[in-house]
């Protein structure tokens, strides 16, 4: 049977008890964690020389609580869809401060912007300048724009390359400065679409402040190149994201201070050694700004030993946190129904999903566990609520926003009912 | 300027009808390839000497019109979640033909498939068998079990191997007869739980029946054991799925009468040899049943020439179709906008998602593509829908069926305003 040993806390919330009240699995959000961290950009990414924006992925995770903390702390907010701007327009988002991304922005989602007053698009690709620039004349609306630049920088973890081909999906090769410019004259003849600067991003869950540094020294030789050859003015960089997160013990971010200290001590110095017009810096932070507020509580289920392996089966899996079975990504637990207990056994948590690779955690040390123990992942905060699906038919978690002893559902529980809402049999008239 | 030169159509409509009218992505089923699938399989998997039963893998693809196909063809169907089972009962499917599987299946899970009636649940582990009796007893509700061995075989399109480690989350080793006899014992003393027979399934888009005969004639084997030293009579087996469906020109499937019948025979000639009871047999196609009859409409937006590559851009992606990212799985598609025109470029089809492994297809042959342009996507119908998400905030497609010139929509379109429903913002009394 079930003791309780000890009782676990978030925001200074029982999780114990979170469970009874709400269900498993549950994502509890550490609402203090996530105001720190804000706030901790907030202080770090200044400077004396430029103005300094942080702008939110809200890939990450999005909803109107967390919009209402980045719209507290004045942050700017990166959206990627027609969809999450209608999310930030509803939570009442300040508009201006929206920067929208994307590869393939339709038509729709082009003049959803410019009627919600978005302060900035980030164009990709020489059609979708074209397309803006028409549909603002087209509405006389004002709108400020970046060029995604495909840098060919590629950063992953402790690794980074510069890549021999430049085929992301993403942006303009800095190699093709001609179709660059040619983009930056079609804006340059609009009266209503304005040239700000240029963006990059560089990937993912990098631990290397160089490659950050890598990233500014190349914008500016070629910001240097635009403004000197060129006469076009370089006011804005944005340098995207990318800046890790802990997930298990052998990660080790760079602290943020000390990354927002060498991405702006980096612009300082090209900007000076350049002679350039440089007058605003962004960063893109989404996983190393929510992942670690997150944490996924379970309950575990049956157990069973293999050949080699013992299994702890958890009621959820590759439906609310697809990243083990989509990237390899690592997690660390805990059985918090038994803290205080040694971990003696290796311990593989597989998800409820009908497929062999939901597993979740692979060897992991956990103390002996029982049927109704809760376990707790954390670092689920980005990526998982976001990618959360169906699959078969597991409606999605619920998430809460706890703090001082507070917890608040800002996402509540999908229910069967919830996943009926799509059917219909509605004859169409071609 | 697009031209329309060819009018491609499926069921007897038009696909740009459909897209005009439903907008894209658009997830459409072939109805009659559906229903034709399912009688070939009723057809087929016919034998004298057993009772056959064919059961449809719901996690596939699910929803109330597929139900009612599966209805009137007599088809039994696999749940693996409460969800599942909850779409089944409001959809009046007959649940005396339910096999409930899954390695770790709730008490609440257990208890509503034992309130609706289900047919079969299929015991995965020893913990689950204790509990299924005691449900079973505490509501006295009679229910047949099978259980669910992992018989060593891990077979994946055209190789299949014999596991030196049994080690699959699911069921229990073939080489543990001692836990499998406990279970059956335990079950033997219950009133209300009957022991039927053994369920295995050996892994998925499977090109070689020669594995599908090796399953049987282990489970036979193992069934022979239990009947002559244990004398418990094993009544049924239940096969599994992994029959494979045509993704590319590169796959090409046991025919459904080749592989029905080659599953049959090897029951049949196995049960002779060993004198078993074996009285009925199922099999569990999903993918096989409905992947070939959808496909994905989309319509193509901006285009891109990288160092190497041409991309066109469509408007979902990874979103809507998460198999080529998470199993790097192949597709083919055609620009139906441009039937008539010569292949000449090779295109790598990216999606809308902020993200760079948001690649549906890689380097195929398609004519020279234009913005508006509408790309088919292939097979599509098993995995897609059911494994969507709303990463990048975009809501899940539309699905219709289309039959003899008419279309039905069975799935709307999900809104901007459905991805709010489950914002909130209550406190939680703890």
């Amino acid at each position: 049977m079930r003791t309780k040993n000890s009782e676990y806390r978030i925001g200074g919330v029982s999780c114990e008890a979170l469970a009874e009240k709400m269900g498993t699995p549950l994502q509890i959000f550490d609402q203090e964690k996530i105001e720190n961290r804000l706030q901790e950009y907030q202080t770090y990414f200044k400077s004396h020389r430029f103005e300094t924006g942080v702008i939110y992925a809200s890939k990450a995770f999005l909803c109107k609580a967390m919009l209402e903390l980045l719209e507290e702390q004045n942050f700017c907010l990166d959206v990627v869809s027609g969809g999450e701007l209608h999310c930030a327009k509803t939570s009442s988002f300040t508009m201006s401060r929206i920067f929208f991304h994307g590869n393939n922005k339709s038509q729709a989602e082009l003049e959803q912007a410019l009627e919600y007053g978005v302060g900035t698009v980030v164009l990709d690709n020489p059609e979708e300048t074209e397309l803006l620039i028409s549909l603002a004349e087209e509405k006389r609306k004002r709108i400020d724009v970046l060029i995604r630049i495909n840098p060919g920088i590629e950063a992953h973890t402790h690794k980074y390359i510069m890549t021999a081909h430049l085929d992301s999906k993403f942006g303009i090769s800095i190699r093709k400065k001609e179709e660059i410019v040619n983009m930056i004259r079609s804006i340059e003849k609009s009266a209503f679409v304005n040239f700000e600067g240029i963006h990059a991003h560089i990937g993912s869950q990098i631990f290397d402040v160089q490659a950050f540094r890598e990233e500014v020294r190349i914008l500016a030789e070629f910001a240097e190149v635009l403004e000197k050859e060129d006469g076009i003015p370089v006011h804005t960089f944005d340098l995207g994201g990318g800046f890790a997160a802990t997930y298990t013990a052998e990660d080790s971010p760079i602290p943020i201070q000390e990354a927002c200290r060498a991405v702006l001590k980096a612009c300082e110095e090209e900007a000076d050694k350049r002679d350039l017009t440089l007058r605003r810096v962004f960063i893109e932070p989404g996983r190393s700004l929510i992942a670690e507020a997150g944490s996924t509580l379970y309950r575990i289920g049956f157990q069973k030993d293999t050949e080699s392996k013992h299994y702890i089966f958890i009621d959820g899996g590759m439906a609310d946190n697809i990243r083990p079975t989509l990237y390899q990504a690592k997690y660390n637990c805990d059985n918090i129904s038994r803290l205080n207990e040694a971990k003696t056994v290796w311990t593989t948590v597989a998800g409820k999903c009908c497929e062999s690779g939901d597993i979740l955690i692979e060897d992991i040390l956990l103390p002996p566990c029982e049927n109704g123990d809760l376990l707790l992942v954390y670092t689920t905060g980005a990526y998982g609520y976001s990618m959360a699906s169906n699959y078969n038919r597991l409606p999605r978690p619920a998430a809460v926003f706890v703090k001082n002893g507070n917890a608040r559902c800002v996402l509540r529980r999908e229910t069967f009912q919830d996943l009926e809402a799509l059917e219909c049999s509605d004859p169409v008239e071609i």
